[in-house]
């Protein structure tokens, strides 16, 4: 059983996406044609999960450029101010960042030609296409690779979203599961944490799981540790928001409390990442800025103080292997993943 | 700043309950005075918590015979009924049975002294008194033992809420917090998990320590390993539903995670229960029974399972020492379990 729902799509008048806020209890797809629109989306998190951001405001951006040739106000400064106001969307995203300087690129090469309206908007159209494509491909390769450290009948357990509602592709940490899956018949089981306090694996990670058929178990993010106490965990797979060169992982808060768990019961624990988001300015997850979100997503009682870190460290030495789109990064990770950053990828660009 | 509240009282016409249901949000009194709605309002949590619910019915089929007294309808055949349908209301909860236990003796001895109607009465509502008292005393002495273990300026973290509002007294976890900070002016900072599913910690602990001036932090539960690996936690102090022979700990659901990240920072794992929680017919926890709840407390996208257990194990092996009215017991937990349950307590009716 597979029902196949597309998280974004081009659309006759623009873009489609999926309004994830009102995931899992209602399945609703918006067209979005304008900045305003994709901008109040992003920022909403109608879309989210990094890759399918970047991929939502390229996109968006080749659809309202597209608008704009028709109305001959397409140039470079129309250009200009959309992209900083998609780049200011949501501004700690890295493939946001990355997405828009590539159909800034894209943009500046086609007006340098001497192109012209609809021209332009077809060169814009054609590099959200690719940013897409990248990023898909990334997640093909996460997955293939991911699903080499999984065996048949595995249960694997995973926290918060990381799958095609993250991506324009299979995912990060979920691609490996859909691969092994889906393509390999491994006969794979899945545990999902509910992921406090947004709850992205109870509502998304367990919504898209259904739809793709693979069996999946939700459990309380404090349930974990007798889970695998009993044995019903063969391997943790994460994603993360940024790696450091060492190899310390910065990923969903709750991932070092799966990490130091699953050392504990003796499970591999592995981290699941492009590797766009090695970030080599940083030596180690000291130096990576965790962000505190609002009070209000605890609910606690009037007058307590509630401290709420949307993300945690995980230290690299409890880190099994990280799976990129480069290949199983094993340790010692200060070597390896520099070693990962030397190939070759598709996208230059991503570079330093 | 201490801001009065009682989650039991008499009243004129009964017993004074606070709606624990309506918490943080509304503190709402109710007058019962009825076995239907005390029955009611155990079924429906409105009072929670093992030990305030043996009080609770305790008082309440005290003041529903006052009641029966008066309109001549109190016999030992009201009494056995009244005292069947309150012990059905949470067959599981051990404080109920014993509780009405103490009931039913204090009752068949008014009977069988030919005493009647308001003379009975009166003895039942001695009794209930005294079971308050007792349980009251239980906490008072958790509490000065479990202050020896701190020390003035600690962080202490707490999961669920075993507090005020879970007991007739000052609690049993939450009780070494409120000695030591209330009565020994020791600066002791409290960081609460949520506690997911039912959000105790959240709802009510937070609640409590604000009404009583005491610094609290909520946090979620996937948070807990970052605050420790932040140095932010000094040690751990959770209760216990029932304990092993041989030390094992069953508690809330999380205990367990925060006993192995506890242990993985180098933080002592402290459990506090009365003698009364131990359980000598159980060698160890792999006989505890766990009891898992419904799907609907975790709110799952429709189609995936959900698995929720209300309680974990933790192996005694994690437990630094475990608080007792009895005494701070140490391992090995076997042999000192047993030194502390040949005390003499000032209910010989617990026993056995």
């Amino acid at each position: 059983m597979t029902i196949a729902f597309e998280p974004i799509a081009w659309a006759a008048q623009g873009v489609r996406i999926l309004d994830q806020t009102l995931l899992p209890g209602e399945e609703r797809y918006l067209e979005i044609g304008t900045i305003d629109d994709m901008v109040e989306a992003i920022q909403s998190l109608r879309v989210r999960g990094a890759p399918l951001i970047g991929i939502s405001a390229a996109m968006g951006l080749a659809a309202a450029a597209s608008a704009a040739a028709k109305g001959a106000t397409l140039d470079s400064d129309w250009l200009a101010r959309a992209i900083d106001r998609l780049e200011a969307s949501r501004p700690t995203a890295v493939n946001l960042k990355w997405a828009l300087e590539r159909m800034r690129a894209a943009g500046d090469a086609a007006f340098t030609g001497e192109r012209q309206g609809r021209a332009v908007a077809a060169a814009l159209r054609a590099e959200a296409q690719r940013v897409w494509d990248i990023e898909a491909g990334m997640c093909r390769y996460l997955g293939e690779f991911g699903a080499q450290l999984l065996t048949p009948g595995f249960t694997v357990l995973t926290h918060c979203n990381t799958g095609r509602l993250a991506t324009g592709g299979l995912g990060t940490a979920l691609a490996a599961i859909y691969v092994a899956s889906q393509e390999q018949d491994m006969g794979i089981d899945v545990v999902v944490t509910e992921t406090r306090p947004l709850r992205q694996g109870a509502r998304l990670t367990a919504w898209e799981l259904v739809r793709a058929g693979i069996p999946v178990r939700v459990i309380a993010d404090s349930a974990a540790g007798s889970f695998m106490a009993a044995a019903e965990i063969d391997v943790v797979i994460t994603g993360a928001d940024r790696i450091a060169r060492n190899g310390d992982v910065a990923n969903k808060i709750g991932t070092y409390n799966l990490a130091v768990l699953a050392r504990a019961h003796g499970i591999p624990f592995y981290v699941s990442a492009p590797r766009s988001t090695i970030d080599s300015t940083m030596a180690s997850g000291d130096e990576i800025p965790i962000e505190f979100r609002g009070a209000g997503e605890l609910e606690a009682a009037p007058g307590a103080a509630v401290v709420n870190p949307a993300f945690d460290v995980t230290p690299a030495e409890l880190v099994t292997a990280i799976v990129t789109d480069g290949g199983i990064v094993e340790p010692p990770f200060e070597q390896h993943l520099a070693g990962v950053l030397e190939q070759v990828t598709p996208d230059e660009g991503r570079r330093g």
